[in-house]
């Protein structure tokens, strides 16, 4: 079972592809999407689209999976975020794929053991989970993150 | 000048294409695209992000707009609609149009003269505009009175 995790943003978007395998987890690679803050909304978001759309069509995964979004205090920054999230599942729909959706809680409980973990923690368990692995940035640990704690849980963004 | 005007939504983004010939309108085409609310978020994305390609594809507008989007009251409303408006607005940029967006208050007052007019007096102003036009339902009304704004106005979306 090969699971992308996908961290979507519209200045930079994370992604992970792992392995599934029984209760071992391989990584096979992962990476991030910047996008040019002086370029309109819309060449921006069709960057990631195309972004998305290639890392999809490079690995082939069977599903992918993103952190639940949840409505930010700053309204502006909610819709951008949403916005990139919306062309980014769009590449996924688009290639056939379920894009499971867990809450941030999960996601570090299915890493740490408990919902309440700082993201070092988590990064740190990445390390011991994914030995040796080269991260590009914070979004693509994000990535790796969401698409570990997607090879435990699953459910379909409705 | 060929003017694609969009109002997107997850249930129902409508679409409509006018002509500006200095100040004379010409309505060219008009639609709306529906999406299935039993499929997964990332197909109906995916719908949408296709159907305005389809769009732009067979009438080759030179230029988009949009109404400026805002914060809902209801959160999960705003990330649903902001998602649409991503997967429509990366469409636009996978074809390297440039997508101009308007307040809702200067469309209406492009139309009627007035920030403060009523959906009804947008839509039989659009009547006028465009006599023995069908118009495909509200959404496409919608849409077709942001694409006559932005013959008179014009910004970048950023």
């Amino acid at each position: 079972m090969l699971i992308l995790g996908l961290d979507p943003s519209l200045s930079c978007t994370g992604w992970g592809v792992i392995r599934a395998e029984g209760s071992r987890i391989v990584h096979v690679a992962n990476g991030q999407v910047k996008t040019d803050p002086a370029a309109p909304m819309a060449a921006r978001l069709d960057h990631l689209h195309a972004a998305v759309a290639a890392v999809i069509g490079a690995h082939g995964p069977d599903r992918a999976a993103c952190e639940e979004v949840f409505a930010n205090k700053n309204p502006q920054s909610t819709l951008k975020l949403a916005q990139a999230r919306g062309a980014v599942l769009a590449a996924c729909g688009s290639a056939g794929l379920d894009v499971h959706e867990h809450a941030a809680r999960l996601v570090k409980k299915a890493l740490v053991g408990t919902g309440a973990a700082e993201k070092a923690q988590v990064q740190a368990m990445l390390k011991v989970l994914l030995p040796g692995v080269r991260v590009e940035g914070a979004d693509a640990a994000d990535a790796l993150a969401v698409a570990i704690a997607d090879a435990h849980l699953g459910r379909d963004i409705r």
